[in-house]
């Protein structure tokens, strides 16, 4: 086999979408490069368990040499790209350059601050490794300092923990730090009064969950009361200091902690490459998810967008770009093969958030569950889900441990 | 019982020294107060295995709060202690002031450089989580850029791998580094040549494992040699710029990579307590390990200077830290109650290092073991004494599948 001679496939980005066009071309006759800035396959939707102290980042991660050991066809890259110039058809990566016959824009999204850039400055986010960790160190490291500080009023402000977003990103880190304070932090810190611990959950619409059918979104307003989550609905944000936020109506809530999950946009990268782009950065495709003035370009994932049948954008999920890489790495093999490649179409498989350790709410199959039994479906198809068998088993054992004794074990403040 | 009354004893620092006074002053009539800078307290002898992927930062630390949650008279502060005024009896820990009745200074060690700043400015070391990926990082990253640098002498230097120091903690991590490599590296990085990889162990003195008797010394020696690490004896380091060190003898090595192992002296707070020290900055105390002049101060572990019988400085071992810190928990309840305290005697319970995934060598009841016997008494003597049931099972289960596969799973770059 003459590598030089088979089509070069470069995928930009080892998230959902770009890891699904790999495994999906392991039998095609093509040479693939496959381009990270990490060197690890991050399990995004399990971020937020980071963040509360729940997993540490080597469970919701797996180095990306391990997983394509055995696909002959790939290379793995290191490396941050740069530019690319789609004329001449090459991607800069770090100073090198590397040319295509086709190329997959998988690049992901990032946290959308919408120009706020107080929030952007003293808020934290749950984007990547890095950022989830600095979010648990600061939540363990600000309870230390509750603990010895003698005013009252500065305590409660220490202790009023904000998250902005009504989406399942926020629910679920709501609803999770909640549980941290009520059933372990009250135990490491049996002489602090859990009365001035406030978890609040701040939303600017008029519902949590709005992508949700209202029994759902009935059902998570209920579960995070009951897990002693304010909910605040219709409360936008306008500024954070640091020191307090400010809400639109003038009111305002004295906390050193929001964590910022109201917003996702296109990776950066969209707004310098001279392209179509729609809301949120998103690069505007044709039906096969191809740059209409560059054919050999896809874009998949979050940072695509098309509309579904009913003119609505499709969702930045990772279902989509799951679907996404599946068929582009098909119809990849079909062009090659001289052949018509297919339109994408969403299949939604469905809803599916957790709030806490016992909780939560899933539309399946047409159905609605909420509860423990939506828990117990949240779990195994997360651990399933999960790249590497022991990691799965790893993950396993902590959320048994956990569940059995409510303790989380990764409470460390690695770094200020 | 009326908490104020009760004498307060104050310990600085939650290392192996420091916690075996506060356990074993359970149920004596005190008020504890431990204080450390971290949250967690550090199984440091396999603090290497973070350094090389082996195992992640919360398999091998516990936060105290967790520890200490069933131990009524004992409370955990988190903090630096600055300053301590023996005439007036407190510590000055971030500001505010912690008076005490007995205080411990259970502060152990750090890295000791004997004045060579280019080999601290830029080499790596193994004393804290922090260092340990720092170390980890970087490891992982230079294979990345290895693997795309075509200069075969740039590439070489990549690959050359320097530790300094042939102690066990040198050891160590020579043989687990050269496992990685041989194991794990090669299978990820399939084009590249394992023959342009060097693992260099760089002792000053004519031997490895100088305090160990001759037949396991030897054995040391053939076991690094059997993993194809290149120990070089009588190597006195005299600069490392960070491309390039230099031995005493005029040879160079190049090499991006220098892993320093070779000194620890007493933590640095030592200089400033106006005490007499002995070598490496260590506290002169009396039999009872007192400072002379302040009886009511206690010095264990690293940070304290006593002989044994035949006039040899104790050697700074977890093993002499946790004796002392026994005996010190047991004379503080003796001079409460007005009895006369007990000299410290330390009874060697013997030597015990590994090289790699299943060779050891040890020292124990007598007799020397070396080999795969060795590295079995390793393996569960170290997971037994590992704080909490949870780490010990995920430990086993690592160590178990990287027996079984010979895989490392932690390889993530998390932060350069």
């Amino acid at each position: 086999m003459n590598i030089r001679k088979l089509p070069h496939i470069v995928i930009v980005g080892a998230g959902f979408g770009g890891m699904e066009v790999a495994r999906n071309l392991k039998n095609a006759p093509v040479q693939i490069t496959l381009i990270d800035r990490h060197n690890y396959h991050l399990f995004q939707p399990l971020l937020y368990q980071v963040a509360i102290a729940g997993l540490v980042p080597s469970q919701i991660a797996y180095p990306l040499r391990t997983i394509f050991r055995r696909q002959k066809n790939l290379t793995f890259q290191m490396g941050e790209v740069t530019s690319i110039d789609f004329e001449s058809r090459y991607v800069k990566m770090d100073g090198s350059i590397i040319a295509y016959d086709h190329l997959i824009l998988a690049v992901g999204g990032q946290t959308n601050f919408f120009g706020m850039s107080s929030v952007e400055q003293n808020g934290f986010q749950l984007k990547d490794i890095q950022s989830a960790v600095n979010t648990r160190n600061h939540l363990l490291k600000i309870f230390e300092d509750a603990s010895r500080e003698a005013d009252a009023e500065k305590r409660r402000a220490m202790l009023t923990f904000v998250v902005v977003g009504g989406g399942p990103t926020g629910v679920e880190t709501a609803g999770a730090l909640a549980e941290l304070i009520t059933h372990v932090m009250a135990k490491d810190y049996p002489h602090m009064s859990l009365k001035e611990v406030r978890v609040l959950l701040l939303e600017a619409g008029n519902s949590v969950m709005p992508a949700y059918p209202e029994e759902l979104r009935k059902a998570t307003f209920d579960l995070l009361r009951s897990k002693k989550v304010e909910v605040m609905l219709n409360a936008k944000l306008t500024n954070y200091n640091g020191q307090r936020v400010t809400l639109a109506n003038g009111e305002t809530i004295a906390t050193q902690t929001l964590i910022w999950t109201a917003g996702v946009r296109a990776s950066e990268i969209t707004d310098r490459l001279g392209v179509q782009q729609a809301g949120s950065g998103r690069v505007r495709t044709d039906a096969y998810l191809r740059i209409p003035s560059h054919p050999e370009v896809f874009v998949i994932g979050d940072a695509a967008y098309l509309e579904n049948g009913n003119g609505q954008p499709l969702p930045m999920l990772s279902t989509v770009a799951i679907q996404q890489g599946k068929v582009t790495a098909q119809n990849i093999q079909k062009i090659l093969k001289g052949q018509k490649p297919e339109p994408f179409h969403y299949k939604d498989p469905g809803l599916l958030a957790t709030i806490g350790r016992n909780a939560a709410v899933a539309r399946i199959w047409g159905l609605s569950f909420s509860g423990f039994i939506a828990w117990v479906i949240w779990v195994f198809l997360h651990i399933y889900r999960l790249i590497g068998f022991r990691n799965r088993l790893l993950v396993l054992i902590n959320w048994a441990w956990e569940y059995l004794f409510y303790e989380n074990q990764v409470r460390l403040i690695t770094k200020e």
